[in-house]
This record gives C-alpha cells, structure tokens and sequence, in this order.
C-alpha cells in the first residue's frame, strides 16, 4: 500500500459549530476535508491523533484521496494544529545573525526554553497585548511537531520522531523575560495567546527540504524578518537529539527552532507591538499565520 | 447537602492492574477506596476529574462514605496524584532561611520557572539519576493543586482556585540549572523523573493551616531539610494571583512553592544525590513520598 502521507492536517470549527474536528487541507489555504466526519472513530485531540500513529496517518490519507467531506474554506475556522501538548519546547539563539543582532556568542549547546500549552492560539486568532509589558515582541519560528516517543533520540534517526512542521509566534514581553523574574524566561514567553500556531501541520512528507525554507515575518505589512532556515544554527537531528537526553518527546509536543534576526526589540530604535498591529509570520511550503493585536 | 470535603485523593493501581484508578485514601498510609469501581462514570485522569468540579467531588464523598470498594494497602500501587497537568509551575527562593544559605537576597517578587509534566513520577517511584549530571539534589516542596479555572485572580479569593495539596520533590540537576543551558534553570529541572509527587491530593479542608505545616527531608535516613510552611516568602495566595497575571490556570495545574533551607549544592562541603540513596519528604498532615535513586 503506497501511502507518501504529504498532507496538511488542521484543526478547525465549521459553520456555526463548537466542536472542534480535525481536518486536511487540501492546499494551503485551500478547501479542507472533514477528517472527521471522514472517519469518525478518529480522536478530535491532534494529540491523541499523532498517538495513534501509522494508522490515523493511513485513514487520513484516505479520507483525502476520497474526495469526499470537503467544506469550502470559508466556511472554516483554523484552530492550532496541536491544542493540548504535553510541551513546548523553545530553542534560544539559534539564528547566527539573530546572535550578531544582539551582540552574544553563537552558542555552543542548543538554549532550552518553554511556554505552558496556555500560550497557545490559532492562526488567525488575537494576540492579547496584556497591560502587564510595554515591550511585547514578535519572533517567527519553524515549529516541529513530535510523532513519536523517545528518549535519548540518536541524530541519525531524529527525523523518524518528526511528523511535520507548523509556524509559530514566539511572541515575547522583552521586560519580563530580560529584566524580571530573575531572568528566567518562562513569564515573559508564556503570556496567555503569546503562542500563535499553524496554519496546519505540514507532514514531512510535504517538505521538500525543512532546512532550506525562506521565513519571514512583517508588521503591518513592514518586512521585519527574513531569513532561511539554512542559517539554524542546530537543526533538527541536533535539537532533537539534545532535547531527548533530558525529556521523554512523545506525539504533540511542539518544538519551536528559534528565531532569525529583525526582532523589535534589537531595533534601534527599538519597536514593540502595540494593540491594532497585525503580525504575519510565513514559512515557504508551510503557510501564513496572521494575528492582530488586542 | 453537608459536604465537607476532607479526602485524600488518589491515583492507583490495583493488584496484576496496569489500569490507572481514582481512589481516596481513608488515612494517610491507609486502606483505598476504589473510586472507579464506586463511581464507574467518572473519567480515570485526576485533571479531567477535577474539571468535573463540585459534582466529582461529591462523587467521591458519597464513594467515601458508602464504606464499599475498600482495597487493602498493600494491594495497591500509589501513582501520582495528577499525572497529566496542563502546567507544572514552579517557584524559586520561596523560604527566607533557603535565600540566606545561599547569600542571595530574598525576592520582591516571586521568580517561576517550570518542569515539563513528562517529570512526574509517583510517591514511591525510582528517580533516575541521569548520566548527563554529577550535581542530582533534593528540595521538598508543598504543592498546591488547582482545582477551578482562573485568571487575574484576586488574592482574596485565590484559595477558591486550589482545590487540594501534596507533596514534591523539586529535584535538581544543579550544574545544569546554575551553569549551562544559559542559566535558565528548566533543564536541570526537568529530566524525567525529576518530579516525585504524592502521596495524596489532600483536599483543602483536611488542612488547618498550610501555612503552618512542618516540611521535612532526610537522605537515607539522615534529616536535612527541616522547617515550617510558614516560611514562605510568599504565600499561596499572593502566589495564585502573581502567576493569574501571566496564565490561564486549570484544573490539575500544579504549583510547587519552593524549598526550605538545606539542600545539598550549599552545604559546605555540597552533597549531591548518587545511585542507592532513598530520599524521603514529608509534609505534616500531608503524607510522606520516598523514592529510590537508580
């Protein structure tokens, strides 16, 4: 059975629904393909999706191929590929000239940092400007998607663990993470909505070359980052391998790679998201993400 | 309806089972009663139980009381009390004496790092010592579990939000925690296994006064942590609304309020934890967890 399982998995809500089902999309953008109303036995958590494996893979596939349960896209709400991980994983100062842009050493050891799964929202949804920072930033990412379990993960079979890629905001209050709580990151990275997610979750088997994808992010139509992953300085076996010798990765944690340079905090002078601002985060063959600010 | 509330609730697994139960203990170290088989109905995780709220807990109470589904101890294997928390929150420099043996000054404000839930181990679990560290410590922390859903919450009426209490074990790979990872601590705090939870989730209304609680440590038998919840820097109150200002709290989430004085990296000459001692925290009225290192 030939299966290259290039898909486009989504969450969403459909016309005038509560209930959270998962989807495909059939391009980005695209229409989307009721997965479950395809397969109703499927689990509506993407979690407990990537939990069950090769064979929620196969009955997705399926559910495409058919071409049947296919809701216009307007008719559609995207919600975050994953809701509910057990983590987010962040990597600081991975870009080399993110480093340059701030003035530190390109570090020798991936940085690990985290956000509670509060943080995060769906791909269009509002970005809560809390009254608590003055310096709320943004940082696109490419984000890896876990899909399945390990523990101390060998480089070479790293990407065996991957079940695809999403973009993500790693929105950031400067103050709080640079100069409060004791400098520990966590608070000013976990604000509630600080964790924009989406548009889908690209399988792998959609991605040409993960690490060769252009990433961009504007304000307001501003350019303000853009990069190209090929400037990560750890890639994915590497954070993959790293991570795993302290933490047991299983299906839906989310593990976002760090940013590239053109943050506004770096700015001289410095720029900071105020409410009415609409950030657009992109990554080539992943999609858009576009959050307004509240 | 009269429904005081007193419980001490569990997670376990009973004789030859590999299923996960919700039972109640009717005394610390005592027999269980098999809320699962009482109440058949209610889900078998302890956050999506407490997201049942009021009507999970008078479940559990009419199962108490009804004398029925007793399991003998001995039968029984304790896991943790939440196994699976939306957040693991956690608070640093919370005791005054713990700030003064390291001769930093003590907090205007609380600092809160996390551990991934993937850490949680139960009250007589093996903690591994990972081969990556050389500096394994203890730190015996009062937990709070929350028990209703919040943000900005008012200190006044914080102690709505938490539904019960247990004992942590906050343990600590001290070199990763204060000299690599660029010094955010989450690393040297999350290797699996580095969060021993339990005995119980003792409801609020078993506690007279949590902040007045004796916290005790000892490392194969020899005392070295020895104070008073009321110590705290901060109590449980100002700390539900500090972090309230950052995140959504859930049911399930588990807050550690930090560690007294006397754990091994600042004794002079430091101890750290190696393969074969047996770490013991103890919480008054509480219960004690105890748990192998291997």
């Amino acid at each position: 059975m030939h299966l290259p399982r290039a898909m486009r998995l989504v969450r969403f809500r459909g016309a005038g629904g509560s209930e959270t089902r998962l989807g495909l999309e059939e391009a980005a953008g695209g229409n989307v393909v009721d997965l479950s109303a395809a397969e109703p036995a499927l689990p509506r958590s993407m979690r407990a999706f990537l939990e069950s494996g090769q064979s929620g893979l196969a009955a997705a596939q399926r559910a495409l191929e058919s071409g049947r349960h296919r809701l216009p896209r307007e008719t559609v709400r995207l919600l975050a590929p994953v809701g509910d991980p057990e983590k987010v994983i962040c990597v600081g100062l991975n870009y080399r000239d993110h480093c340059l842009e701030q003035d530190v050493k390109i570090p020798k050891e991936p940085i690990i940092f985290s956000k509670f799964p509060s943080a995060i929202i769906g791909p269009f949804d509002d970005i809560v400007h809390p009254e608590e920072s003055s310096e709320v930033d943004w940082e696109v990412e490419l984000a890896a998607v876990i899909g399945k379990k390990g523990r101390h993960i060998e480089e070479s079979s790293a990407l065996d663990h991957i079940v695809g890629f999403t973009v993500a905001n790693d929105v950031s209050a400067r103050d709080w993470q640079m100069r409060r709580n004791g400098r520990q990151w966590l608070l000013g990275k976990t604000f509630d909505t600080f964790c924009p997610l989406g548009p889908a979750l690209v399988t792998k088997e959609a991605v040409a070359d993960v690490h060769n994808l252009s990433i961009r992010c504007s304000v307001n139509g501003r350019l303000m980052q853009d990069s190209s992953t090929s400037q990560l300085v750890f890639r994915l076996p590497k954070l993959i391998a790293w991570v795993s010798r302290f933490v047991t990765l299983v299906p839906g944690d989310i593990l976002l790679t760090g940013t590239p340079p053109g943050v506004g905090v770096f700015r001289k002078p410095p720029v900071f998201l105020k409410r009415g601002d609409v950030v657009q985060c992109e990554i080539q063959e992943l999609g858009t993400i576009r959050n307004k600010v509240v």
